[in-house]
């Protein structure tokens, strides 16, 4: 089971916002069967690793289609083999122990 | 405004959980003035970039008080200063386009 | 043509040190036709994106198959389309505005 | 002693080139003490863990003095306190296991 989180910055494009880019990499994610959550500074999935690269993989193009030149992706893969894990157990791991 | 994501991992503790060192560096946080949120893969930080930063500098030094002799932390800014921007705003520009 | 670099880095080994996994890493890359550098913080590589995503799926596998059960793979893509580009241009087109 | 590779990219300043960005960067830190490498994907800094901070959080900001309104900077640390280290060490450590 891989945690992953990616990052998909477009450079160059005249403006500073990129939350378009992002929507349209969410809209193709609503098409794809992975698990994944928006968070403030990029977006996380849960499931196969390769499944996962293969869906970053796609949206990491999106950027390109709306006519960028030059794209920054960042992913980085948390991937455990002791145990299963989730998105939300490894918040609730950390939780439990604050209480 | 900054919104600021960082990670931090202690190597060759012997345990592949890091729940514990991420519980302690959020206890840390629970004195400090800055506003933070935990994700799966990080915490983001929201507000001065130069606070942020010292918060950031003392969670740091968290592993190494439990006996950690090697810490990897990523930091991640997005130092915007076009307009104010905050945790919720970036989330809402994107889901605003979903819709 | 992209430049990407990764870090691979086996949590709860039990020991600081990781240049054996990396060398293993290069080890297995010896074997394969992308062009890559080694830097203190990573391993850099140029060409095709999908086949340094194929390498680079395959080194993360490294340090499972030494034992460890937790990895953190980051992976940073530098995907530039409106110029072919290479590692050397890169770092000469910074030193030439040095001089 | 930490060895800390960073990247700064400014968002929507309308060209892919980040060239002239980091070349000022690398002016600035021409006039600094700490000791630097550049290398594809960032600039590598090895020393003290806050002079580094310090001088990171200076060229952080010469793309706002640039014009540019927004900046994404990645900041990876490697912060080994059992022994000392350096730049080259962590090179030679990998490549005397390749021999």
């Amino acid at each position: 089971m891989a945690i992953v989180e990616v990052t998909i910055v477009p450079l160059g494009t005249g403006s500073t916002s990129i939350s378009s880019y992002v929507a349209k990499c969410h809209r193709l994610l609503k098409e794809e069967k992975v698990k994944y959550q928006l968070t403030p500074m990029g977006t996380v999935f849960e499931g196969d690793l390769d499944e996962i690269l293969m869906v970053i993989r796609k949206i990491h193009e999106v950027p390109f289609n709306e006519g960028a030149m030059r794209v920054s992706t960042s992913i980085k893969i948390d991937d455990r083999r002791d145990k299963k894990g989730s998105i939300e157990e490894k918040i609730k791991s950390v939780e439990d122990k604050l209480e």
